[in-house]
């Protein structure tokens, strides 16, 4: 193999049954369309349209998957030019980062990031040559003229990448200003907002009285109750909804329901609003908001997303000085069996109702999520999350899941990157490790390639059309 | 591949050499006889012999691993004629029934449910069709016709199946007529009960009382005190023992075991009785009636199995309408290291004692279940369980277990089914999981093809036989 | 294969492919030197340099991987020959034993220590025949001959081995007598000590108080406070630095770290010399102590290894009679996302820190330390330890480590043995898994030919002398 071009059986079994057929299904796939749910892509880059600076601003300092891996062999912060939280730099010279970026390259070696660099360099931007310390300049030149280019501006990407649809991840008090042009005036389903209100539901955040007052503000009315407080969530959402949003986000550390008395709710509110709110207040308020949006999903229809189990920010001197997402989030066990219980029994029975169930705690694959999934109606497996979203993170959750939940209790490939150029990089790895645990199923006898075939398309593109409520129309 | 002919290389790795071997060591074990010390199938089956009804009655209305699953997809348990708590059913139309079942085949593709079925249909019933929403009413037909036959009642499809020993699972008030009946008339020890005292055991249980009214009328006199429970206890394990029982089963939250003082023990008793149990007390008094069991089974050699781990009727809504073994139960979290200590640590070493585990945990098996089966002489492992009785779930757990507790402290494999149908299935994938197994360890070099085969017989018939204390002549 | 000669391919994947380059692979890292940086030979086997007296002494009786088994199995402690604590044995026929011991030597069919075993009998000791029990005694004698000629005396067994360091583990208050010899006579860096205060750390120590009495006398002052002590363990390992040694190694039940005021330190300190510390203070005292070993870590440079997570002497039967190390030390779950947060807060960004953990939960590592060791510069991860000190443990490791941590956050090999003529078995086993992983990662195109040769030569030699700060020259 060249060192540099990427084969084109990549990430198949050597088995040559299972290779041979695991390229057929992938090439019956491959050129679905891409259909992006969830993800942190900023929406301002498509009204702006322009082009990506360089390469180090593009791949590097955005990135923590790239900066926590070098950071993680002592080289510092300072010297890859992450953004502190002020904004400032201590290195600004973009090319000395990229330098010191491609002479630690392999530390990349048999990590996601490292199959999507590959994707993103030489399918994608085009390099013409394998990056190496020795060619990192060169490669920085490559790359740099080349995003000058109209080719490489952000909708152009956009188009050629064959993106049907792409979330982005918006506070409960963002304006959608930049969907609101987008839908207007670019795509009118492209780039959806996801009403994602932790801000204003986790009354730990240093934020929370600063968020709920711009919440009233965007309702155009103080809030000083917690009726007010839910009366203001339900306008949101309904906003939302009308800028093309399919689904909430809840990003909470533990996956705990329980609806509370209102009046409980209210004195926590209250509590809350005058800066007494204890961790047990926040978790109990948590508890129940997640119950109310839930209620609320039922109503309106917004499909409800459940990332819990990070706990955020475990390094302060690292959040001190740069703040959050820079790639010092852990995960911790997490229960789902008890601490969903409320809420799959009053909403988990009903057909309106739809909860897409992530996870980055892989014991709770087979022990606790394939059982739930593969019970209530209302009930789905997001795909493998974060550090799973690898080659292997893969094939644990199909070999964990599928046996208990099948394929269509699980919702289809999710990205979930701040990473543009990385969608069609990550799209592609999970519709080749698909393609290949089928090919797998058919050889040994499990399922008819008939079957195989028809799965193939509904994991790369049809379930995820159906698990967020997408009309347009599919291919399939 | 004919789509619905079962291929004979099914299951096994792709690798020529592993397939080769895997088949040889299969042809090996296939057709040894067919031992199940632990399942759920009503003994009455084989004292009424009748035929069963039709495809529907026999496969769909009583298997919650085909019904919820179904309506995990949002097909109401009303149309699939699932039986009420009181007996009646929504939907009564068998054929409508199995349409329905067949559109909807597809969602168990990749489950065992599916690998089972396709044997019980086209080896069992040797139907001509694939299954399919267009052959559903002919397969019907075919299904229907053939069960009116000799050949498909129970008694003779249990010779055909090659069962040398069945066990049920009996409640300790059981009068065990059908097996009396069974043991006089049919089979000496073709089907023995097994001792389930969970419904006296559990204070939580609602008809707890009603239970233990019921076991003073089995051992003739009322029961008012611990003492008299425990005397009871033992009577009616002397009376199972007699009627050819070779073990008690034990259903719980969790493994917990500590002997309380019987003083201890009395109290709770008694404040059971009164109606005032808490669940605290009802943790305190499994602990110890867990205690109690491994005394008497010290005693009278009956084996003891524990099953933890399932938290039933997790989705109250169809609990409260259809009652329990709906597809409901959700497995927990399950600690077994700090648990068992007190039991193991009191009979543990004990030669007279055997104790068979098993989990719905898979993350216990390399950490906590395999060290202790590892070491302590009375413990065996059951092989995967229920969610984890499938071609991973195996590979999982002869991964995780084999290094640290071998093949010999495990039981071999143990169907666990209340589908009569399915057990010649399960136990002929069981089979083709393990040859395929060790033929990877024989083409790694691990193992030689000589232990192969020993282990393989050995997995497949001698080990079970000799955890259950089966004293008929094996064949090995 | 013949049945007792090993063959060359062993453990490698059966694809042609794989194993080609596998083997390959392994060629060229197989002869590299062995560097031991943690495990529990005695040091005074090579300062006697005796030789080993007989099969049963050399490998059953002290090794309890081996006759846990065989207990598991119900035979006996008495009948195994294993030590009392009063040194006594029930059983004193070496040959009884190795008979008793090739009888059942099938039970150890699939777990690494057949695996090792096979190794030391035909590569080490060159046996002609095979080990069973028609064989055993011809084994006995040849094996008891071989072991009176020089070739086979620990030192030339150590050279033989290629080892270039090798590490003890040795109390806070040893003398390290034997390593000054060795130092002085036989090797400057060969055999050095691994500083494990334990015996002083924990106030559950049944000898806790005579271990503090004589750390007092090995710093030449009576210990009387918490002040006292702290300076004591300071003088103690720059003691074991200048005898050569590289680390420090933590044996501990939960990893959990938390500082204490140092009146709240000094006040369990006094508590217990009373002996007064309940469970709770010794856990506080425990999470104390590794917060203070990290800051002597941080000054003096030795390397801090975290071995937690196994629930000691869990047979209180077989403790009472033969005491710890028994095989019946059973793993816990073990959290460390919240239980590190202050160790690595305090001291994981620094430079100079350096921390190696290691668990025996393997539901951790995709979940918790992969994370972690991919974020703080200070630490690294230990290779799969003790129960997964195996194919599948190793193979697990690599597939829920590498696509968040990369290769370079771990340690290489660490065989963590008190069976020396193990070793060499235990880093072949090790560099042939790595191997094939490597191997199925170019094969897949994941890896470049180029990238495995350079992590096979590293995973198997550099990483471990640059995590243990090893100085001599190296060979890559």
């Amino acid at each position: 193999m060249n060192p540099f071009r990427l084969n084109d059986d990549r990430y198949f079994d050597p088995d040559p049954q299972v290779r041979s057929l695991a390229r057929d299904l992938y090439e019956r796939v491959k050129n679905l369309p891409i259909v992006s749910p969830h993800g942190h892509v900023d929406p301002a880059l498509f009204v702006h349209n322009s082009p990506f600076p360089n390469p180090t601003e593009l791949f590097i300092t955005p990135d923590h998957y790239l900066f926590r891996m070098l950071y993680s062999q002592g080289i510092s912060m300072e010297s890859l030019g992450v953004p502190k939280k002020d904004g400032s730099r201590a290195e600004t010279d973009a090319r000395r980062i990229w330098q010191l970026f491609a002479d630690n390259y392999f530390l990349f070696a048999g990590t996601p990031s490292q199959a999507w660099l590959q994707y993103e360099l030489y399918v994608v931007l085009g390099v013409p040559d394998p990056l190496t310390g020795g060619t990192a300049q060169r490669v920085f030149d490559y790359i740099s003229e080349v995003l000058q280019t109209p080719a490489f501006r952000p909708r152009a990407l956009y188009d050629r990448f064959r993106i049907e649809m792409l979330a982005t991840t918006d506070a409960a008090t963002d304006t959608l200003d930049h969907h609101k042009t987008l839908r207007r005036d670019i795509w009118k389903n492209g780039v959806v907002p996801t009403f994602r209100p932790d801000g204003v539901t986790n009354l730990l955040d240093p934020n929370w009285k600063k968020n709920i007052a711009l919440l009233g503000k965007r309702v155009g009315k103080e809030i000083r109750t917690f009726a007010a407080f839910v009366k203001a969530l339900e306008e949101r959402r309904e906003f939302f909804k009308k800028i093309g949003a399919k689904a909430t986000d809840h990003g909470i550390l533990s996956p705990y329901t329980h609806r509370l008395t209102t009046a409980q709710a209210s004195a926590l509110f209250s509590k809350a609003l005058k800066g007494k709110a204890t961790p047990k207040d926040a978790a109990a308020f948590t508890g129940h908001m997640l119950m109310e949006m839930a209620r609320m999903s039922v109503e309106d229809g917004l499909v409800m997303q459940i990332h819990p189990g990070a706990d955020r920010n475990h390094n302060a001197a690292v959040y001190h000085v740069y703040g959050p997402d820079k790639g010092a989030d852990i995960p911790i066990a997490t229960e789902y069996t008890n601490n969903l219980r409320e809420l799959l029994n009053a909403y988990g029975n009903d057909p309106r109702f739809s909860v897409v169930v992530f996870t980055l705690d892989e014991s709770a694959y087979s022990r606790e999520l394939a059982p739930l999934a593969g019970h209530y109606p209302a009930m789905k497996l997001g795909p493998p999350w974060w550090f799973h979203d690898s080659i292997n993170g893969m094939r644990h959750f199909r070999e964990r899941i599928t046996e208990t939940a099948g394929f269509y209790n699980t919702v289809g490939f999710i990205d979930d990157t701040r990473a543009f150029l990385s969608i069609p990089a990550r799209h592609d790895l999970s519709r080749r490790v698909d393609a290949n645990i089928l090919a797998n199923l058919v050889v040994r006898h499990i399922l008819t390639r008939t079957e195989a075939e028809q799965i193939g398309s509904d994991l790369a593109y049809n379930l995820v059309r159906k698990a967020y409520r997408i009309d347009t129309k599919g291919i399939s």
